[in-house]
């Protein structure tokens, strides 16, 4: 479980008094997720996740939790961070860093179908709309400079196949060269366990801690190689009608440019070798005190390889 | 019913398009209220209450919606506005200023009891805790000067004994002189009607067009001249335990002053003549238009000679 900092009911309740959400009645913490401490809290007004920030950059979180507020403002269903007295987002408990947001209601899906695509594929259309006014920029932190730091982080961990092929990879996307893509704040990390559904409405899309301003295709890019798979475990290409459903709800809210179409095959390949990367990242160099295991990456490794053998048609 | 401005669901879809809401699916005229055009209105994203104003000063509307907007990021449950794709809240529908805001879900109650003036009152506290980092301004619109407007326009259809009172009670407030009573933005109209409950929790404070800065205890004396009366119809003194639950909850959470204490008989009767003024107002002189039958303005009149006869003790 992923409470690196334990936050006791006095602690709690005590710190809520800075805000105008009433008394603390529960508090339970959230064993998913690997990167901070998150609790549930629930107060006589309400329910809320309370996050503390565990290894952030101090200076990126203003730019997570306005993007929150700034969706959450626009209609998009996502944790809205809660402004203490002082009118801040971010506060401090427990000497880290510490917001209180939204809790949002709903579970998240294990195997979606088209319609769940196509639902998926509006919301983040108009995510990506709502975004266009958000003035805050942080450079993707997960981007090809980072992929490049985690490479050569990485490399002397892999068997010899594996570290021709991550160079051949690398040195694939350092040709690619997409300054006209239209780019803006992305999520950059909705898979299926950071969206909350109730019934056929997503209710939620939660974590944010890895946004950044980016191609605004990448983002479909990540979400198309989590929600699109044929087979989680057994076969990593994509599904043609939930693809189909994906980019033509998003489509029919935000109309492609012939450059993104252009683009997307490799596109797909960014997404899945930054998930590679950072999963070997966390695999062979984990942080000390990570109390998680963390995912396999293999899995993404097989995404890549299946992403460069049948580059995906356009189909939207 | 209060539809002054019909809204095609077509001209509707159409409009919501400058948001990141969805489409529409349901769209139904809201009968309550008087002052504006109010509709309830679902989309594949959420539910949202659309509020056209019909006569509300433009410069005015400004401070309600963002009122609203920071009382919501604290946390208080009143309607957010929705930012449209230009990041504004305030739009333009059929020719008049328009909101989309959050729906809020509960209902009202008719018969509260000291359990629910308790909540209330620790409502409001937080409330004016959350408040205290707005910083714009509006002067209450229903303050001392327009009481002063009003009583000139309705004189002249009151019977003889009710001019010298509505004199007298004019002439005993402009000795009133509260410089230093704490102030801030107040709802300054919080009846049982603006109050939406699930359970035991107030799920939603709505209708906030006329809030202003004035001092906090006049938004706790309007609510004790509704939410406190022993008998809506036969009684209109204040009931003791109501009153101690309204006034305690709220002075646990900001302790009152010694100057609050001293003011709040004279509070009660503003408030009371405030409401007396605005029934007779819209009794007499209806506004072109108009499609509400007027309150009986006689009530209040009831209220206020009651707090003159019976001025309340200080219960917290």
């Amino acid at each position: 479980m992923s409470v690196y900092t334990p936050v006791s009911e006095v602690e709690l309740d005590g710190w809520l008094r800075n805000y105008s959400v009433g008394r603390l009645t529960a508090c339970e913490p959230i064993k998913a997720g690997i990167e901070n401490t998150n609790y549930f809290v629930t107060t006589t007004q309400g329910r809320y996740v309370l996050t503390l920030f565990e290894r952030l950059p101090a200076e990126e979180l203003p730019f997570y939790l306005h993007l929150m507020a700034h969706l959450a403002r626009h209609g998009i269903p996502c944790p809205a961070p809660i402004a203490d007295l002082s009118d801040q987002y971010l506060g401090s408990l427990n000497g880290k860093p510490a917001v209180l947001v939204t809790r949002l209601s709903g579970g998240s899906l294990e195997k979606p179908q088209a319609a769940h695509c196509e639902e998926l594929g509006a919301l983040l259309g108009r995510m990506h709309l709502a975004g266009r006014s958000y003035s805050a920029y942080l450079e993707n932190p997960r981007g090809p400079k980072w992929w490049r730091f985690a490479a050569r982080e990485v490399m002397g961990f892999l068997e010899k196949s594996h570290q021709r092929f991550l160079e051949k990879e690398l040195e694939f996307h350092s040709e690619q060269r997409f300054p006209d893509l239209p780019r803006g704040p992305v999520h950059a990390d909705l898979f299926r366990d950071n969206a909350l559904w109730e019934g056929a409405r997503i209710s939620g899309v939660v974590d944010f801690y890895f946004a950044g301003v980016d191609c605004l295709l990448y983002d479909l890019a990540v979400c198309a190689n989590d929600w699109c798979l044929k087979d989680l475990k057994a076969d990593q290409g994509l599904d043609p009608a939930r693809m189909k459903a994906l980019l033509g709800a998003y489509h029919a809210l935000r109309p492609f440019t012939a450059l993104e179409r252009e683009a997307w095959p490799a596109m797909l390949r960014a997404a899945a070798l930054r998930f590679w990367l950072s999963r070997l990242y966390d695999f062979h160099l984990p942080r000390p005190g990570m109390l998680v295991h963390a995912h396999d990456p293999e899995h993404f490794r097989r995404v890549l390889e299946s992403r460069i053998a049948v580059p995906a048609p356009w189909i939207a």
